[in-house]
């Protein structure tokens, strides 16, 4: 045994393989295989898309921070930042998100304006939930418009874009639920709420998603100390939901329509029903004054959007932040920027932040009940012989290939057997093959293979290109049956 | 003073903004900006591309492994590794290079045949020279052939896949240097150096690429610890170089053909350069005994690129291992995965890794040079309005084009003046513009304007998408000026 300890220890020294030791990734992280890879690069090409579509350009940062810059921006949650090793040079952390890295390098840079999107990975000593798509390396994937423009026309464009993003990816029935921080400042203010407890009460309000509202007022009444009366105020108001009807309503409230901020806010979320409507997304939409979100730096309008079909159910999580089946959330938050700049000079920014770890989860959830495979490679053509020591003329044929653009594998075998390499396309769903023997070689000719059908035809060697392409451009025009 | 002090430490603790701090990323990072990151992407796109010709997946790891994965696995420089803040988990590292987490994740899950490319950051606490792109946080770009095949056809297709690269990036002349381990092996066994040194030789060897002969000589003898005779016999051979002739020559050379080391690396060389002259990339690269790359963990043939055009100067940097304007280096490691397997089961590997931030940096520069300004966003039609107050107008053309699936953006000011809306298309080479004003509106129609030409066509509304569609077709086909 004090062998074995030793030679562990050697090995843990490196002097020699091999090491012995439980391969894992670590805690709540994981490994993409070629498969998951497949569908979260067929999920990330989507939503580009729609950035593009609109107009974005993409920045990055790195993925660590000096931890000054984290420092004070996610309240209680600062206690998740990965911190580096102090080693002698800068304090580091890893990025806790995309948003306050993004304020750094328009304070730094001095930047005013720019519509921008970022998808990387960011970093949270979680306790993760895993089977909830819940880690501690995940991606998050961000759109910002930076900006002095006039009321609503970013904020519209976010919202439009979220429309987009989930129709797209087919996820089944969605609403994008939108308040305002400033209606729930002016609700707190009339109804007795002191200032300094504003930010206390909203994350109070906040849990309406999952908890009734007798447990969410019994919150504020014995944890957060309201009085039961201005609790009950608050709750005539935060069960309230609607469209344009209740924006309506809400002018007519004499309750509020006396207090400024509720009005300012409630003037932007007019505005912002009516560009809904014209963006033709007024029916996915919900105005809800029960929502809340969790961040503190929002100042404006914010909106979270929920699945409401059935595919959310399954991977639903009652405990997340953010509420049942959120897949995307974001808002207005006008000051972060200026946090980060010696005068203090504001830029107003407004996001959204699209949740793609779920997104994932769903879709490779449906990919493997699909039971189709999503294929991991694009190869078109697999070079093929039918007797031994054909590689020479294997290569050749691949290196005519390549240089006509086309997507060609072969074996790495001198002699493979031909069913291995006809078993290798159809395992890895490569449409065509090019099988040659003595005979072939003899005529000058290759035989073509369609994989699927297992339809062959010879052609001339100097037209296997032009036949491949042909072949290859009447399957690509037939339907598939894929997922994503 | 005091007060500031104070005013500082509040800052620091976040309990309130504005935080006054020197800006800036970590030592050694860097942020991109979308001009960089267009570049960054367009480089990236073509390497992909020759990955997927060659049928390759691709998967991914966490940024950060068990410290003891990485340990032992790079010799002295383990020291540069970056360590993550012990909290009381697990002891974290964040990943030195793509490889080892590869080999890792091989034995794991007891995969024993791949061909996959990964891309993704690592980091090195090196004291890097940015001028000459070097970082501390950079991009490695890697393509490896694991599995047990026949000699030399995964090996020269790594070979294949590096003149492919190159030659789609436009570098120049490049020349990919090719050498065996057995060969530098079995010569310093004739020449009579003993095993225990054969790496700390190589590593001498590895330098001849910056010093002359005189020097690395001086360096075997004198720090090494070499017989001067020893050092002179390693000396006539390392300086060989040339193509299949040289293969010739040392068959028949006495002093290592009776070496089975050394003859079974000839072996191996002799049909990686038929493969090569196969593969049309004969002229592409050289034998170079000379070659010794720095990893302990190659077992096989090594490779490493260099340019030798003019490009290359400027950027030319004689303190980086690897040599003055290496490009791209590989070679095959058959005992790295059995070091992380319990019963040491061997995977053998060949890989390639494309020096990713050295191309970056030379595309970079010569983009800046040709001051043709890279786009950093694709958009295709800029909605604009002649007079004040058509906002509402302008959302609903953009609800169209958007759902048509083109580009489109537009001002988020309500009333922008009409100058400022097309200095906006010219400066950010938006190819048309859609122009209305109270006159389009009444007549159902409106202009689109081709915004280099200043053409402008009056179309009905109804028919817009088809002839912004038609345009955008007619220009696409010009050819254009991009460096990438």
């Amino acid at each position: 045994q004090e062998v074995a300890k030793l030679l562990e220890l050697k090995a843990q020294l490196g002097d020699g393989p091999p090491q012995k030791f439980t391969l894992k990734c670590p805690k709540g992280t994981r490994d993409f295989d070629s498969q998951q890879m497949a569908i979260r690069d067929a999920v990330f090409k989507k939503i580009v898309e729609c950035f593009k579509r609109h107009g974005a350009e993409t920045i990055d940062t790195p993925v660590f921070e000096l931890k000054e810059v984290l420092t004070g921006k996610y309240g209680e949650d600062s206690k998740l930042i990965y911190d580096m090793a102090d080693q002698g040079g800068e304090i580091l952390s890893l990025r806790y998100d995309l948003t306050v890295p993004f304020a750094r390098y328009l304070a730094m840079n001095k930047i005013s304006n720019i519509k921008r999107y970022h998808i990387a990975k960011v970093y949270r000593r979680d306790n993760p939930s895993l089977a909830r798509g819940r880690f501690r390396e995940f991606f998050q994937c961000d759109f910002d418009i930076a900006g002095q423009y006039d009321p609503m026309l970013p904020d519209a464009e976010c919202v439009k874009i979220v429309s987009e993003i989930l129709s797209s990816l087919d996820l089944g029935d969605y609403t994008i639920k939108l308040n305002h921080r400033q209606l729930l400042d002016g609700i707190f203010q009339v109804c007795g709420v002191s200032e300094g407890k504003f930010r206390c009460i909203c994350s109070a309000v906040d849990k309406l998603d999952k908890s009734p509202w007798v447990d969410v007022r019994t919150e504020m009444i014995d944890e957060k100390g309201l009085d039961a009366e201005v609790a009950d105020r608050i709750g005539e108001f935060v069960r309230l939901s609607g469209g344009p009807e209740l924006v309506e309503k809400l002018k007519r409230d004499e309750r509020v329509s006396k207090n400024k901020r509720f009005m300012s806010g409630l003037e932007d979320m007019e505005l912002l029903l009516k560009y809904c409507d014209l963006y033709g997304v007024l029916d996915k939409v919900s105005f809800d004054l029960s929502l809340a979100r969790g961040l503190d730096y929002y100042t404006g309008v914010i909106y979270e959007a929920i699945l409401s079909g059935a595919v959310q159910k399954d991977l639903s999580s009652t405990d997340e932040p953010g509420g049942v089946g959120s897949i995307a959330g974001g808002g207005r938050y006008d000051e972060l920027v200026g946090m980060f700049d010696s005068k203090n000079r504001k830029v107003p920014c407004v996001g959204v932040s699209i949740g793609i770890e779920r997104i994932y989860a769903i879709i490779e959830a449906k990919v493997n009940a699909s039971k189709v495979k999503q294929r991991t490679t694009e190869t078109e053509v697999y070079v093929a012989a039918a007797q031994k020591n054909l590689h020479e003329e294997r290569l050749a044929l691949c290196n005519i290939l390549w240089g006509a653009n086309i997507k060609t594998e072969h074996s790495y075998k001198r002699s493979p057997k031909l069913l291995a390499q006809l078993q290798y396309c159809e395992e890895r769903q490569i449409p065509l093959a090019i099988l040659i023997g003595e005979s072939e070689l003899k005529q000058n000719i290759v035989k073509v293979r369609n994989v699927v059908t297992r339809e062959e035809v010879e052609v001339p060697r100097e037209k296997m290109v032009d036949e491949i392409r042909r072949l290859l451009g009447e399957i690509q025009d037939k339907p598939s049956g894929k997922v994503i």
